[in-house]
Formats: structure tokens, sequence, C-alpha cells
């Protein structure tokens, strides 16, 4: 792997041995301090996502590389003189040693890659792809389940537009023995290409309409953000399509089933499970720092054997 | 120490204490050049503020730290998707080992505070708290006059909502001796809490109209910005309630009379008084950078014995 | 050479050196990684400029230094307070070893190097001076040519505002023996001060009004673009202003007719250029973190012997 474009460039034992070397970062991220020293890397965002750059930056800045940024490249730089995101990264890769790139065109990090010379790293392209947020969920799963295959895991709220979720089953679904439980309004359910992809992969789908028949073994619940503008432009009612999780709901599942969300959240999930073990969210996204570290050098030096 | 939230909660030994780090330090920053190596520091600024940013910024880079940073938190992030201040710190801190806070909110420190597992620093929160800016004053009074005992200051603008000047004087009046001497329009006098403040302390307290009849033998002036739009809305005469000095008022001082201003300044000390060694104002911005670099030194080491 | 204002401080001499300099640091640059370890350089940025920023930095961090920087110091500062740009390059120079400024105003650099204790690095001011890049320009004609006498250079498009075209050909006309092809419309002619420049210079000094007569012979090639929305202001024809450069068209001049841009390029050159050898706006593009390197290198350690 030399860019990371896309979560279907990963097959089962790309992940396995990316959660392997995330592993031992996270044991021992000071044994790593070095490894990208003298490496020069551009964090390029078209698009502002303070969360996503601060984990990106502080991955590059504890593998030992430095680090050279734009908040907004949109505004600030030869794109609004009519320059292609091509011409902008045969420049950066003059400076820079590797590029992690935030572009709001759902094609961007593959243009790029066409013309780069240096890694290019996906910070998330347009409404589509985010790989980064995908690896490290179900990197977080396999962190506290202990296990990828014959993992059941609920998914709630809003299925149809959520990229991360998308990213997600995408990946746990290479897994054997996956049950998926959707629960969500009519209008927000999964795209249908999941249809294809699970009955290819042999996972076992079930939609719902209500809290009360998700399985209360369930290994994972992964909650989602509702987007209230966006619902009312649609004429949904956004009050319908939320689905709450509170501790007393969350008491209803096992001892051992998680919570997770990729944040931010709202109302979605209440401050009353914050510190409830089963909640994973925060430590879900320290987990990005790490996966991107693991990331990072896997661009420079390639899968460990 | 852990976090630098409030100038309430520095007592006199604890300056002195950081006084003598800070001394060290300018002395020779380059025996800290290594302190807080493999320390990954954020400065995240709701609120824009370039010198204040970048004098954190210096400090953390020079002491061997880190830095990731976001100029404008607020546009850029999830904040203005509804995620609250504190899901924000419990995100930021799973990439940082401290975080240099600039916020609105008179509470924001203290509500980041509450819920960190890493030091806090405030660089301004609201209106009211801007520790190391009272801090960095009170340690250039000290090294100007060599004591912070028996000092007599006169305190000149906008004494009601400059929020340095009343950071300074609640430092200032910890030590024992203390004169201030208030210039000011009516409107724009200290806050009444100070009757109290200065009571319990006490400290001389004595209000003027005039240049004129502030003490000649002054430790201390302290000139600060009137903000004209502000004054216009509230019906105030800007150009009465600003006292200018120049260099020919300033030599009816006594030559050990020192000169000093937030900044920036805009009319109300005159440039001919730039190169006059009484004029510290600019030394007293460069102080900031070394009590920031011992703030942040005592983050981690605590006070020294 | 402690501060870099504009491209007239330079002579024969002291180009040839920064040539020196920059060849070696090319060649090697983690020999230099060190070099300005310790120090501390701040980019302060008044307009946006992603490309000139990214590259400033990169030189920076490549050298050893730490980065401190603003993306728009005009919204984020004390600017807008009516801070003087004086009054923030003293604050500045207490934190940072150098600065690095871009501004909108011509002798915005001229004027802080007058304050500043520091070294000021001019990264562009105003309409008129951005002499890294011109510096740039004449490094690659070296680079590419071995040799900066008996030059015959095409120039093209925009003659009279591109402040790069102006910076160049300044500096290129120190050397002998140099020919200037000016290939504009009426409009956008070179500027008058230029023809008593060639004539001091002995520059041979042709205008054109087509591509058909410039020689084939030409040792490089400079595009610029055309700013349309400029031209429209003003009332000149925008198709007729430009001058497409494709591939068939540089097929008819030299095998070692050199193309250069300052970029960005928008379609005054085609893609189906964008692998040809002879085009090497990209690599001149390049040249400018090393050049920049150098120049930093210089303006700590002074010329080589």
């Amino acid at each position: 792997m030399k860019h990371l474009i896309s979560c279907d460039q990963f097959k089962k034992d790309d992940l396995l041995s990316l959660f392997e070397l995330t592993d031992k970062i996270k044991k021992n991220p000071l044994a790593y301090s070095e490894a990208l020293k003298n490496k020069v890397i551009a964090t390029l965002f078209y698009e502002p996502s303070t969360r996503t750059r601060l984990s990106f930056s502080a991955a590059i800045v504890r593998l030992g590389a430095s680090l050279i940024s734009t908040e907004n490249a949109n505004e600030n730089s030869s794109a609004n003189k009519g320059e292609t995101l091509e011409d902008t990264i045969r420049i950066v890769q003059g400076y820079a040693d590797a590029i992690v790139l935030r572009h709001p065109d759902d094609d961007a990090a593959m243009r790029a890659a066409q013309v780069a010379t240096v890694p290019i790293l996906n910070a998330g392209s347009g409404g589509k792809e985010h790989p980064s947020q995908g690896l490290l969920d179900v990197y977080t799963m396999n962190e506290y389940k202990k296990r990828m295959n014959n993992l059941k895991i609920a998914v709630i709220g809003d299925l149809k537009y959520g990229r991360t979720i998308h990213s997600m089953l995408k990946l746990l679904t290479l897994f054997d023995g996956i049950e998926v439980h959707a629960l969500s309004v009519k209008e927000l359910e999964l795209p249908d290409e999941f249809n294809q992809i699970f009955k290819d992969r042999n996972v076992k789908y079930m939609k719902h309409t209500s809290m009360d028949t998700l399985p209360k073994n369930s290994d994972i619940i992964y909650q989602t953000r509702i987007q209230k503008e966006r619902l009312k432009n649609e004429g949904i009612n956004a009050a319908t399509a939320s689905f709450i999780i509170n501790k007393k709901l969350l008491d209803t599942f096992s001892a051992d089933t998680y919570l997770m969300h990729p944040l931010p959240r709202i109302e979605e999930v209440t401050t009353d499970l914050d510190n409830d073990p089963r909640a994973v969210f925060f430590p879900q996204a320290h987990n990005g720092m790490y996966i991107r570290m693991a990331l990072l050098h896997q661009c420079f030096y390639g899968k460990e054997k």
C-alpha cells in the first residue's frame, strides 16, 4: 500500500496487519517517535475538519515527522485562481514527503494519487470515502471484542448519508459470520448497494423499526448523528428519525455490548453514559491517532512481515 | 498546579516560584530546549488572537514539544455541528498531552478542566480571565523594580473592561504595601469588587481625574487601550476618556518610573517613547513567552523545590 | 545580507553564491537538517498564499528550525484593532528568531526590516516585490542551461502586472549578453522602467506580437498567467491577450528550449506538456523550497566563503 484512498483497497489480511501495527504503536508510542524523522508531511485541507486534522497532525509529529499545514486550502490557495487539484498536488509534493488530503470532491484522493509521486492519505473526500475513520471503527471493535469474526452489530440512525457507517460496514463484513441489524426510518435506510454486498459476503441483515427488537446480545451498537437540517429539507420528521440512547436503554443490553459513535454526538447519546465503560466513543476517537500513525508508517515502510 | 485557569489560583509563593523558574528559563532558554521532548501540545483557539497564539506556540516549541494547532476552532470544527466544548476537549486530549484554550465564554477554561485528563492552559476565556497576561505583567514589574512589595502603580484608561488590568491588580495586590492610583473617566472606573479586594489587602487606593495628580515617583505607569467603538455605543466621549502619554509627559515622572501597556497600543502611547528605556511594553510582551514556557513546564513537572 | 527585502539587493556575485549553496542543499538536504536547530521561525501572512507559505514552511522545518505560523494575520490579529505592522514585528521578534512576511503593502518588508532585530524575509509585499520567486526563477535557468550569461529568453503574456516576471528580469539582466524577446498585447507590455534598465545593462530587447517571430533557439520561454478579471475591467480582450503554448507549438522550438511558468497555470500551458522534459515549471516550483532553505541559511550564517 502506497496511498490510502479508499476502504475498498483493504483485504482481511491488510486489516489484521494494520491492527497489529496499531496495537504495537498504541502500547509503546515512544518506540516510534523517530520513525519518520526528517520527513515532512503536509495536511492539505480544502474543507474544515478540526478533529481529523488535529488527529492526523498528532500522528505525524508523534512519528517524528515535521508538519506543514493549511487549514483552508480552498480560500487561501491558488485553487481560487483556477488551479487544478492535480497541479496543486504536483507542487506540494516538491515540499512534502507525503500529503494528507481533505477535499469536497468524491474522486479527489484518487485523482491526487494518479499524479502523485509521494503517498496521498485520504482524510475525507466528498460524501463517500473517509477510510481512516472506517479503519479506526473496526480497530476499536477488535480491541473491545477481541475478535472480528462472528460479530453482531446494530447500526442506528442515519444509515443513508452517514459515510462513516458505510466505510465501517464494508470493512467489517470482510470477516465471517457478521450480523447487521439496521434501525432507521424508511427514508434513511442503508443504500441498496449493501443488499448485494451483504449477500455476496453471507452477512445476516435485518431491518428494524424500534429499539425493542434489536438483539440484546449485540456485540456493538453503532449510533450515528441525524443531520436535522438535511432531513428538514427532505421533508423527513427528524424527531421520529432519531433514536436516542441513554443509560437506561443501554442497560437493557448485555454487559459487553459496546456503544460506538463517530462523533460529534449531539443528543442521540445522552451524557449519563459518558462514564459508562460500555460507551467507548471517546476511546474510539483516540484510536484514530494510533490508526493514522500506523497508516503513515505503512506508507513509508510497507506492511511488516 | 495542574491546570492554568485563573489568576485566583495563585498565592504569593506560587508567583515567586514561577518568577524564579521564568528567570532561569529567560537566562538560558536552550537549557530547556528538550524539557518537553516527545510531548504534543494543542493550541485550540475559538477566537482569533495572533499574538497570544504565537507566544504560546513559541513557548511550546522552545521547550522541545510538538505543536498542533487550530487558528479558528469555531468555524472549522464540530463546534458548529453542535458539539459541546466538553466533548471537544475529551477528543483532543486523546491527541495532545496538554491543551492551550482560547474561548469566548467566561467559564470555558473551568469547564474544560473539569473533564480534562491533561493540563488545560487558559489563553483567555471570555471577558474575565487571561491569566498568563496578568502573570507576565507582574513578572515584568518584578524584573524592572527588583521587588514586588511596596510598589506604587498608576493605572490609566479603561479600568472597567480591560481584563488584563484586573488580572494584574489581583496578582500585584497579593504583595504588601501596594499603592494603586487609578486615572480614568467616571464611566470607566475599576469595578466595585476591587474596593473590597483592596480593603482586604490593605492596598492604598486613590482615584484621579488628571495626569497632574499622579505621584511623580510612581514605580509603574500601566496604560491601557480605550476601545472607542465600545465607548461610542455607551455614549462615552472617547476623546476625554483617553489619557495620552508622550515623552514630554513621561519626563515629568521619575527616571525609574516604568511605562507598561498590554498592547496593542494605538495612540495612547506615542511613538516618540519607543526607544525610551522606561517604555518597557515590548520587553513586557516578550516576557509572555518566558512566562508561558515556565507555566507549561510547571504543568508537567510541578513547582521546583 | 541580513534581511531579504528586494531583488534589488542582489549583485551578480550574491546570486552565484546563493546558487552554489542552493545546489549543495538540493544535492544533500539531510546534511542541513540541523542547521537551524533550536531556532524558531514565524511565517506571518497578511494575505493568503498556500503555495508560498507551504514552501517557506517546508524550508524552515527541513533546516531543523521550529515553525510558528499564522495563515491570516489580517483577520486574526491585533491588526484589526489598529496595531501598526511595525508594532506587530516588534512583538513577534520576541518570540521568533526570524520572520517570513507576506503583506499587501508595497513597502511592508522594508518597513518591517527598519524596526526588526531579527531577519525579515519578504514572501511577497504588495504588487512589486516577491524576491524569493525571482531568485528561484533564475536559479532554475542556471540549473537547466548551466550558465547565466548569453541567455536568450522569451517572456509571454502579462508583462505589465506580473510581479514575478519583473523580479526575474531584474535578476537575469545582471548577467552579460542577455536577450529579451517580449510577446504580449500592447496593453500588457513591460513597464517603461525596463527600457532604461535594459539600456544600462546592454540587454538586447525586442517586442513581438506573435509566437511565430520568437527565436526558435530561445534558451527559455517564460509564460505567465493572464488575469482575465483584471483585463475585463480594463477593457482588454483576454482572448487576444493570451498566447497558449501546447506541445505542438513547443516542438517548433529547439530541443533545449525550456518552458517556465510561475504557476498557477490555467490554460495558457496545456496539459499535453506535463510530461515533456522541457516543461520545467514543476521542478521550478520545487526549487523554491531549496532557494528558501539557502536564503534562510544565509540569514543566520551569512554568505559562505
